[in-house]
Parts: C-alpha cells; sequence; structure tokens
C-alpha cells in the first residue's frame, strides 16, 4: 500500500523524484563544506568570507529543507541521512585542517559551478515532468549563481 | 609553524580537543537525522513531531557551531565534513523511507540517550583540562536531557 | 468602453481570466470550508489540526487576494460573491455539526487533491497564453501540494 | 451524546446561539463583499477606498473566527459553509464587475446599517440570556459603527 | 485611617471586594496547578497539551494581576499569598507525579467547567454593585470558556 | 441636512452624545495637566513620577480619540477645540510654576477621583440608551481607577 | 531661592524662555486643532486627510514636548495648562461642527503659514541667545514647513 | 581574460544579458520618473498618489538591484551609469515642474504600459536562452501590470 | 514500570531531585510573595518597588520552569501543586493587607538571603552528583543575589 | 498664479532653491554611480566594499528626498529627471564595466571630496537666505564626510 | 606623508580638532563615573537613579563615537586611550566605595554643568571653523542639559 | 556598618573580589583601547576589522557591567572610575594615532592573550572560594577566546 500518494502520474513522479533527491544531497552536502571552510579559514579576508560563508550555508539548509518537502509531497520519501551524504555527494569542499582564504575562496567557485551545472541539466529534464518542480530548481538554480558571481569577483586577479 | 596559536598547554589541548571534535560529529549528525525523521514521518502525530523535530535539529545546528568554533578557538581545526560526519557517526537514525511516528519518537529517545551518555563522560575528562569547554558541555548536555523526556515522556505507554 | 484596459490580446486574456476566476473560486471556497473545519473538529489530535487548518485557511486567503488582483490587472473583473462561490465551489468539505478529527484529515487529503487536479489543468492551459498567470498558478499548486502531504501523511495508517 | 458539553442552560443556549450564528453569516458574508468591492473599485477614490476596504474585511474575519469559537465553546457547533452563506445572508453588497467609487461607499454604508441594525436587535435579545455573548456582540457594534461613519463621512455631500 | 481610598460606596465594595478575592484564589490555584500538569504530562499528545497548559497558565497569571489590582484600586488589600491560596482553593487538579494524557485532558475540563460556574454567579452578584467589576468578570469568562471547550473536544469521545 | 447620520433614535443618541462630549472635555484637559506636571515636577521623587504621568497622559490621549470618534460614529461632531477645554473643563491640576513631587502626587489622586465621579454618572445614565457607549464608558473608568490607586498607594502617609 | 537653576546668563535665558513658552503654546494648541478636525471632517477626501492630520498632531504633540522639556532645562517652568492655550493661543482653526475636506485642507494651509512666520521670527531672536534653541526651533520649521506644503499641494488648483 | 565567468554558453548569454541590461536601464528611469512625479504632484488627490508613487520607485529600485545582479551572475557587467540611463530610458515621464494629480496617473499607466510591453518581448527571448533570468522578468511583470492597474483603475472615467 | 527514564544512576538522581525540588517550592513561593508585595505596597516608593517586583517574579517564574523540567528531565516527577508550596514553603514574606514600602524592601531582603543560603548549600550538595543541575543552580544564586544587593542598597540608611 | 506658496521672500528663495537643486543632482547622481560600483567591484575586497557603497547609496536616496521635499515646501518644483541628472551631473564615478576594489575605494574618495567641496560653498551661501536649508546641508555634510573618511582610510597605503 | 586627508583648511581644522579631542575626553569620562556611579549608588532611591545612570551613559557613550570619528573625518587621530582620559580628564565624579543617593544627584548636577560650560565655549570657538563640528556640539548640550536638568529637578530642595 | 551585607563568609569575598576587581579593570580598559583601534585603523582592510573591533568593545562593556555588579551582589564596591583604569590597566593597546590595520590585528591579539592568561588564574582562584564567580569568569573566558581565534586566523600568515 502505497503511504503518501502522489498527485503526479508514475512518469513524471520518478523524473522529479530523482532531481530531487540529488539536489538534496548537493545541498546538504554543501551546508557541512560551507561550514567547515567558515571554521577552518584562515588569512587577512578571515572575517569578510567566514561571514559570506554563513549564507551560503543558510541558504543550502533552506532549500534542502524546501527539496526534501516537495519530494515527500510528490509520495517519495527524501533521503539526507549522513551515510547517503558521504556516498552520493560529488561537490569538492575544503581539504582537512586550516585553509588559506584564497583557496576557500576558489574551492567554493569550484563547488558552486557544479552545483549549478547539475542544476540546469535537472530544470531541462523536469519541464514536462513536473513544471512545479522546475520551478523549484530555477529558484535555487538563481539563488547559487548569484552566491557563485561573488566568489568569483572576490577571486579576481585569478591566482592559478 | 602553528596556524592558530592555542591559550591552554599541549595536553590539555588534546583532551579538549577530543572532546569537542567527537560532539562536533555527534551534533552535526543528530542534525541530519533529526531532519529525515522531520521529512519522513507519517501516522496521526505527524505535525506534532513534525515541529518537535525542527527543534532538535535547530539545537544541534546551533551547538555544532559553538563547538566548532571552541575548537578552532583552542588552536585546533575541526572536522566536520560529509566524509567525517559518515565515518564517525555512531549515533541511531530513522531507517530510509517512511517512518511511523512512534517509531520515531522511539529512535529519538535512544540516539538522545546515547548522545548524553557520551556527553557525560567528556564532561568529566575536561574538568581538569578545560573548564571553559566543560561548562560548554554542561550546556549542550542540559539541552539534550530535556529534548530527551520530552520525547519519553511522548512515548508512554511503551510499545516494547 | 473599457474599464481597466489589458496587457494581453483578447483570446490570452480570456484563456488566463477562466483559469484565474475558477481559481478564485476554489480558493475562497477552501477558506471557508478550513474555518469551518476549523471551528467544529473533535477528537484527541483536536489542537494540533486546528491549528494546521487556519494554517490552510491563511494560504488560501493570502492566494485568492494575489489571484484576484492578477485578473484585475488583465482587466478582467473578479468575482468572489457569496453567491457565486456557493454556486460554483466543487470541492468537498465538512458536513454541518461536529466533525471527528480523523474525518477532518481525510476531507482536507480529498478536498486539496481535486483543487490540485484543477491546478495543474490550468498550468496547462496558460502555458502559451500567459507566462505571468502560469507561473503565479505553479506557485499555488507547490503550497497546496505541501498541504496536501501533510494531511496525508497524517492520514496514515488509512482507516478507510 | 452531547459532544461538546455547555456551561450554560438550555434556553439561555439557544437564544445565544441564535444570535451568534446569524452575526457569523454576516459577517463572513460581509468579509466576502468587502474584498469583492476591494477589488473591483473604479474612479479617482480607487487606492483610498481600497485600502479602507481591507480594514472592514480584517475586521469581519476576526470577529467571525470569535463568534464561531464563541459558539462552539457553549456547545452549539457553528456553521459557516460556502452554501449556508449564500442561503443566509442578506446584507446588500456590490453587484458584479467593475464598481464606481461613490457608489461603493454607499453600498458599504447601506450594508454596514443593516448589519448594525441587526446586532442591536440581537444584544438586547441576550442580555439576559448570556452577558458575555451580549458583551462580544457590543464590542463588535461599537466597531461596525465606527467604520459605518467613516464610509458615510466620505459619502458627503451625497449624490442621492 | 484608610490607606487606599475607595470610589464605591462600602456596600457595593464589600461586594465586589469578595467577588475578585474569590477569583484571585481560583486564577492563582488555576496557574499553578496548569504549571503541574504540565510538567507530567505522560502519553502520545504530550507536545500538543503540554504546549496547551501554558497558554492556560499565561491567561489565568495575566487576570490574577488584573483582578488583584482592580481590587488594590476599589481599597481592598487583595490576598494571594501561598497559605491563602492553599486554603481557599477548591477547583480540581491534577494528582501527585506523571499522568497520563486523557487524564489531564480530564481533570483541565473539569477545573474549569467549575471556575466558569462560580464566575457566573459573581457576575450576577456585581452587576449592581461595580459594572466595572462585573466587566471583568465577564472578560475572564469569555476566555476561560474558551478554553474548556477546547480540552472538551479534545476529549472526544469520552472515556468515562 | 443631516452630515453623518446615526444608528440611534434621537433620545438616546443626546443622551449618550452628552456622556461622551463632557467625556471628551475631560480627557483632553487631563492630557494637558498631566503634561503638565510631567514637566514641572521637582523633589527626589522627580523620575518615578515624571515617567508615571505620561502613562495617564498616554491612556487620556488614546481614550480621547476613541470617545471623540464614539461620538462622530453616533452622527455628533464632537468638540475638542482650545476653547471649549478652557471654557468646560473643571477637574483640578497643578498651579502655575515649578510644583513639589508630592503636591503632585495630591493634585493627581483629586483630577483623577472628579474624573472617575462623573464617569460613573454617565455609565449609569447610558445604560438604556446605548449600551456600546456605556461599555466604552466602563473601560475608561476601569483604567482611570488603575491610575488613581497607583497615586493613592504612593500618596501614603498623607500629609495633609 | 532658584529650583532649577540655568546654564544661561539672565538676558539669554528670558530671550529663549518666551521663544520656547509661545512656540509650546502654537504646538500645544495645533494638537488639539488637528485632532478637532481629524474628527470633524468630512467629503469625498475624508480618510486620506483623516490620516494627514494625525501626522500633524503626532509632529505638533512629539515638539511640544521637547520644546516644554528645553525651556525646564533652562530653568523656565513651561506653562501648558488649558487656560494658558485658550488664552494665548492664536492660530486659525477648524470651525465648530462638521468640516468640509477643502476647507480642512485651507485652514491647515493658513494655520501652518501663521506657526511658520512666527517660528522664524524666533530663530532670529535666539541665535545670539542660545543657539541650542535656535537649532531646536529650526528643526520644527523645517517639519511644519514639510506639513504646509502637503496641505498646499492637495489645495490646487484652489477654490478661493 | 574573462573577469567573471559565465555558467552559460555565449549566445545564450548575449540573449540574456541584453534582456537584463534594457529591463535595468527601464527600471532605473522608473525609480528616477516616479521620484519626480513624487515631489512635483498637486492637485486634491495629492496624498493618496503622492504615497502611491513611492511603492512603485521602491519596486522599481528593487527589482534593478537584482536585474543587476543578476546581469552580473552571469558575467556580464551590468551598466547603470547616470549617462547610460539618459541615453537609453525611452519611457514616458512627468514633464518639468508642478503636474495636475491626472495627469500624473495617466502618464503612469502609459510608462508601465510601455515597460510591460517590453517585458513580454524579453521574456519570450529569454525562454530558450535562459529559464532562470525568464523566470525573474516574469516576476518583475506581474508586479508592474499590478501597479499599472491601480493606477488605471484610479483613471477612469478618463478624461481623454 | 518506570514512566520516564533517566540518564543518571539512582542516587545521584535522589540527590539532584532533592535539590531541585525544595528549589522549585522556594521559587514558586517567592513568585507569590513578591507578587503580593507588588499589589500591596503603599508609601511613596511605591512605583520603583512595584516595577521591581516584577522582576523578581519574571525571575523566580522563569528559573521555576527550568527548575521543575530539569527534574522531570532527570525522571523525577515535579512536585508545584498549592497544597505543596503551603506546608513547604518557609521563606518569609509579606504579611496580609497593605504594606509600608520600607517593610516591602526589608522583608524582600530576607527572603532572598534565606533563599540564596538554601542554594548554596544545594550547590555544594550537587557538585558529585549531577554537574548540570549545580550548573543550574549556580545560575539561579547569581541572579538572586543580584536582586538581593538591589533591595539591600535600596535599604540603606537601615531603619532597624 | 502660483501653485504652491514660499514661506520665504523671493530673493531668499532664489538662493535656497539653487544650493537644493543642485544638491539634489549630485545625490541621484551619487546614487546611481555607487549602485554602478555596488555591482562591478572585483576583487579580493569585494565583498567589504560591495557592502559599504550600499550604504552610501542609502545615504544618498534618503537625503535626494528630503532635499526635493525642502525645495518643493519652498515653492519650488524640484527636477530629478534622468535627463537633468545626465546634463548636470560633475561628480566623478566608475568607469564601464568591471572595476577593481582599489580603483573603487579611490573614485569614491574624489567623488565624496567634490560633492563636500559644492556643499560646503553651499551652506555659506545659504546662511543668510534661509537657516533651515542650510542646517539640512550641514547635515549631508557630515554624513558624507564620514564616508569620505572611510574610504579614505580604506585607500591606505594610497597607490597613486 | 598624510594619511587621511582633511575638508577643511589648517586653520580651521586645528580648531575643530581641538574642540572634538577635549569633548571625547569629556564624554568617555562621563561615560566611566557614570557607570560607577550606577553601580555604588545606595539609599532609598537607588532604583530610580541607578536607571537613570545608565542614560547617561548611553549618551556619553553614543556621542563619543560620533565626536571620534568626526575627528577621523577631519583628518586628525582622535585619542581616547586609557592614560589620556585619566590625565585630561577634569569634571568631578564619585568619590570611591558606596555613595549616598543624594550625593549621587549633586554630583551628577555638577559633572553636567561642567561638561556644559565647556561645551558652550566650543560652540563659540567653532562657529566660524566648522558649522558641521559646532552643529554636533550643540546638539551634546541639548542632551546633557536635559539631563542636567533631570537630576537637579530631583536635587530639590537642596541639602547644600 | 557595612552597607552592603555580602552572602560569602570573609575570605570567600575577598578572594572573590580581589578576581572580579581586576576583571573590571581589564574590560573597561579593552573597552577603551578596542575603541580607539575602531577609530584610528586605516588600511585596505578598515571597514572589516573596524566593525570586528565594535564587537569586541560590546563584549567587554556588557561584562564589565555584569562583574561589577557581580562585585556589589558580594557586598564589595566595584573601582571603574578613570584614574582606577590608568592605573591598573596593564593590557597592550594600540599606539597614539592612526594605525595600520596589520598592526591591530597583531595587538589585539596580543592583548586578549594577556587578558586570557589572568582570567584562567582568576578561574583557578575562584572555584573553591565562589563558584558562582568563577562561573562568570568561565563565560567570560570562553567569549574572548574566540574573540582571539577571529583575530588570530585573520592574522595569518604572520608578518613578524
Amino acid at each position: 500500500m502505497t503511504v503518501v500518494k502522489s498527485t503526479l502520474p508514475e512518469d513524471a513522479r520518478r523524473v522529479a523524484g530523482d532531481a530531487l533527491q540529488s539536489t538534496l544531497v548537493d545541498l546538504l552536502g554543501l551546508s557541512l563544506t560551507g561550514k567547515q571552510a567558515h571554521w577552518n579559514i584562515v588569512g587577512p579576508r578571515f572575517r569578510s568570507i567566514h561571514l559570506q560563508l554563513d549564507e551560503v550555508v543558510a541558504t543550502a539548509r533552506e532549500y534542502a529543507d524546501t527539496v526534501a518537502e516537495r519530494s515527500a509531497a510528490l509520495g517519495l520519501p527524501p533521503d539526507g541521512r549522513p551515510e547517503t551524504i558521504a556516498s552520493a555527494f560529488t561537490l569538492p569542499g575544503p581539504k582537512e585542517g586550516w585553509v588559506r582564504d584564497s583557496e576557500v575562496v576558489e574551492v567554493m567557485v569550484e563547488s558552486l559551478e557544479a552545483a549549478i551545472k547539475r542544476l540546469r541539466e535537472r530544470i531541462e529534464a523536469t519541464e514536462k515532468a513536473d513544471p512545479v518542480t522546475q520551478d523549484l530548481l530555477i529558484g535555487i538554480t538563481a539563488e547559487l549563481e548569484k552566491q557563485r558571481w561573488m566568489f568569483d569577483a572576490e577571486n579576481w586577479p585569478r591566482e592559478h
């Protein structure tokens, strides 16, 4: 017996569900790597980027909640358990220990770029399947692209 | 060369650092399993426990931040990366998929009990090493014991 | 003479106008049946669902206002008079008198499901006619699907 | 078996219940016709009266809630379903479509006058039956008389 | 010599004073028994009723303050000392130790019913003596009757 | 031609109107004498009473507005012009120039006592004429009696 | 013996004191005539000007307080008693009874113009005597000139 | 070397960039002409429209910021310099000097209509190029159409 | 069967439980005697101490809640029923009827001194048994010692 | 016929009017160039200066409003249309496209310096003509000098 | 090389700089002596003056910040180091240890009087040099004269 | 005669008193040197550290107040007069005049390190004497260690 029923036909639900589950993993992972950088950053730009990272984390957490609840609303139980994130999360993040401020900026640009690229694919995939899910993914992309620009603008002139 | 200097002697710093790092993992893990339950709970008590779980998550996130920053303040870079949590987190959590409300209550009681037991050991261990760290752990314990009682009171009469 | 001019060509305006007028009736009706349930619910889950219903009502009222003002903005006077709602409203609602809590949950799931089904048809109908109206309907659907999930999760295991 | 018990003897309860039920219908109806006017008003005083109508609606909604909960508190399930309002609501309201600002002012004066007249009769009727209900009706009358004055002052010099 | 003078003649003052003093005892006692239940409740509805009880306590405390200050304003020193409450308070309350959620609901219904009954007698008694005091007692009754309904609705179907 | 129509018959309106107009003069006058004392008080209790007087003034201003708008709502234009207050205001107030703190307390007790006495007569007069106006006067009396008590308690042991 | 000492020489204090006392009378009088108009205005612009007048009153009351406390700070007891205002206030105000909206606008323009003219003379008079008092009068003038413009812009095209 | 990298391919970026740059100019220009009207309006509806214009300005400023940051996020430096606005802004606005209230309403209707027409073309143009940008333009259109309706409703019966 | 389980061994739990239960009685009793003084104080310092007493009551109520919930968290049902307070409360409080301001100050100093003395003994008793409970008692002591100082400073030069 | 009358003689009004009109152009221009820099800045200090620039813009916008309304209050219609700013604005601003952070700081120092120099001349010019206008210009100068210092302090050691 | 450039010619800058530096010392010193009195006051007026002193301290701190930043804005580094205050501060303050309430009032009157006298000299000195600095000093004087009056009014009848 | 009595025996009181008095001096001194740096800092990191220093000052001021009131609560009058700070304060601080940003960071690290070292000694000293005082010192240390880390992380790679 179905626990929570869906308002979508089976096919559409699977497409939307996959897009939401992988977005959930990206956002939860990003909220952890963002905090890791927030705590371990060192260098003259410490305070400025320390605060900026907390905005990334707040964004990631808030959207993760919306994405997971959207998945549940479609009748698909979302999976955000520690082991799931550890095995499915693929975005780059800060290495262990203290990290220089300029390295933090670079790794955030890369990480957000990778997340955006994956989101744009899901926007396309969900257009027919579920415009409601697509609209949510568009909103997340807009926000992450804004965050990416800010780190990229801060990353100039690039060292590497 | 030391990156961030410590205000504690080496021995004390190691004891405090270990206590803080393992507390960090427990709290970050708890924030993930708490959200997992928040999203996947079903049953007549859905709304009531759905809201209660968000308070657990808010508590866990806030203390995780304080614990990690205390570790950094002692010159020890905290480690909250996804892979670290996945390998080091040992508290019980909800299984995959939808979970019945009474099961959620039970698993939260168990998970909080395990976390409290570990915290009480660290309170003892840090008494000499660093009363400042000990004071923080006492505060976390008080809050988690309150949360545990609320789930336990809700868990009565126990099914198992 | 036209009173308020439209920014859409006549055909598109009619399509968007129909979608908005029927959505307005659904939302105003839902705000009344939600309140009816809010006042007449009895049973052990009284308080929890009593509060949840007020969130449905607040959502319905707020979106009804946006939908009616969008209709006016397109040059079509919206119709939300008591007699219009009474004759055009078709979603199921609570029966007269006190209603058991589990019945309230069931009728809310059914009512929201019916509303969502009708909204998804209007999303499709307005895609070409007016993407601005479509975007509004997508937002309403996302919110109602979230509310539906919460009642559905609460409705488990189903009695019927 | 009685579902919700009353704190009043049967006779008093019937008198108070009738007064509350008909007040509920007047207020819910007024909240719908007030919104109808809020959306469909045109003319040079559009903005000023558009805002004023929202205050009428907010007042009507808030008192409707208090009245319905008072009825429930007396053990009488209130009835605010769409079909009930449509059949029992008798106050005048705006006609379909765009309405000139001066006509809106006039119809609001008439509608509030009719509501107040009915309320004053209920104040008298409930004096012996239930002073608590009477006190609530007195409060509603004070507020509606204030709203009526404001529209009446705005209606001068009268066109008809 | 009179310490604080009264604005009422002696007879009226005695009637109003008696009504206020016994209401004060009921409300202070209710604030204590409400808290007792808030802390000692167990069972699946723990959280929902735990929160509801705090609203009863907040209401009782706020009105106790108004009632005591009204008594002082009439030149009669109010008496809310522990020994006075213990000897004069007669409303039923929770027994010692943990209490099952359904029993809490029942005892609250009984306690509020008894308080309301006494208030209605005082409303009648003060009508001639002091309409200002009567108006305050009417307001308290309205609020307690609303609280009583909520517990009664929650108490259905009744076990006993 | 009547400018603002009344919802009361002519007789009742005159009684209510007289009660409201004389209350308006008392409250506006009190707001001026309260401020006069607020500015001119001297003595060791300066700060404490300086603040207390501002609460009297705030109360008087707020009720003056409600009273005047109630009069307008009954179709009677209220009169709060400087010359009207000067000729009709009869409550005692502080003399010209600096005033000792204990004298301020005494004059406030007297002034509030006189105002309350007049209000109680109007409460009786308006009972039949207009229970809505009576209810407003009862509320004002409750507040002024509370303020009077506070000054009277502060006035003890009395010097004269 | 001086009650409150001044920080100014005798001559300067008299000049500043006179300027402050007459400004106090103008502002208190304006706060009364502004309210009178606020309550008695009728006509199609009722609501818009009713609200605007309350901003004039709020401004007048706030500056009256500052002006009176400045006078006290200079060792001169301010005089804002009803009889003082009645005898010393000379600005035009609304006549008794209901007043047409366009007449209210005109009388406000005249009243503010007269107040500003008097303030500009006091600004000149206090320049040498006390720049602190002058600075306060400049601030009041700026605010009243802004209010005057708003009524004047509303007054166009002028009827007379 | 590219300063800020884009997350879009070159073609898509150019289309989105053009749409954003011309929207930026329209919004910044509108924020200036809206303020011009806010300051220079005269006539009996002064206050009402004076306030309404500030809402247009607030909307225009807020969206201008979002649009410019979206452009930067796509790697295209936005251009909002005074000379750019002056040469590229083409929407109608108020003439120099005082402007009659009815003329202000008319010019705002025309200006918003022109802005909306241009936005609808850009919504179409960006659909394939960048759904994220399209979504932002849809949101702006919804808001400007609402503002246009309000001025249009106020503009009736039209003088020309 | 245990209802709520404890996270402490039996011995420690008994020690902590006793300390918490007697602290609960002291705080609830203090909240009642503090209010009693708040209502019955007379004398020139009425207002100042009337307000100060409300801070004592707020503190006592807030800590009573924390203490009772801590007891519950340790598996010990707290007892705050009226009869328990009446029989177990031993701190001095104001006598019946009006009380002179200087006497209020004195009785508050004595009452707080007695409470602090008892708290310091419990701090010592709980050090080994439960550092979490000890930490809570330390916090309460700090706050009550601050309150005591303020009354003591106000009590000088002492009359007795 | 004069539209809005002035409270100043013709000569004084012209001097004050010129000072206000040119200040308005400077502030509106500054609000546009500040935003331009806010969007186009790149470099390691991106975030810090990005935020600082928004404070400049907020200041410029708020004072522009005050200045324009002061001009209107003096009967002189202010001119802030796009074409006026483009032709009359002479302060330096950022060039087109991305701008390095250190260049932004330098251009802000220069721009604010130029604005301050012009303001100081107008302060002198308006001293006799209108002390109210002068007082406003003094306030603006204080704020811009503070902003200039902050950029100047940030500009050290200077590169050029 | 100049670090922060000035917007004033050298002579004017020196005059303004001296006035600001000595005002800074007075205000920082006053914030310390005000706190000293806040902590050490004893006597029946303890609470009232304890609170009043905190307002003096808040005022002194806020203006000290504005004064120091104005100095920096003029290119003159302000000096608020402990040793500077200790050597340059000349206003009277409370002696060591507990201080009687009436003595506190007296010393505050003296201290504020001395501060005001010095400020009035600086107002004169800076009139030509820098009207912006003068305006700031006028504002500080107004505030301190208000504080002085309040202590002086409280100081009556004077003991010495 | 003792002015304010202590709740501690004489020996314990002396130990706690010494710890509190020297902590008070450190915190008040830190609040002054922090502000000095806040005003005089120059260099590219100006804004970021300027803001960070204000958080240090706010922390220092708030804890200074708590420490001084704790000392008073123990019957020991705290001493925070300017001359006391100047003679007893030993922490390093910024030199006179403008200070380079990197130097500010270094001196803050040193100053906080010295303060922390002294606090840790006092934590040990007060353990037996007064656990309430010890708890306060632990809280201050936690906060200052957090501030120290932030400056230290910002200080990397160290120049010296």
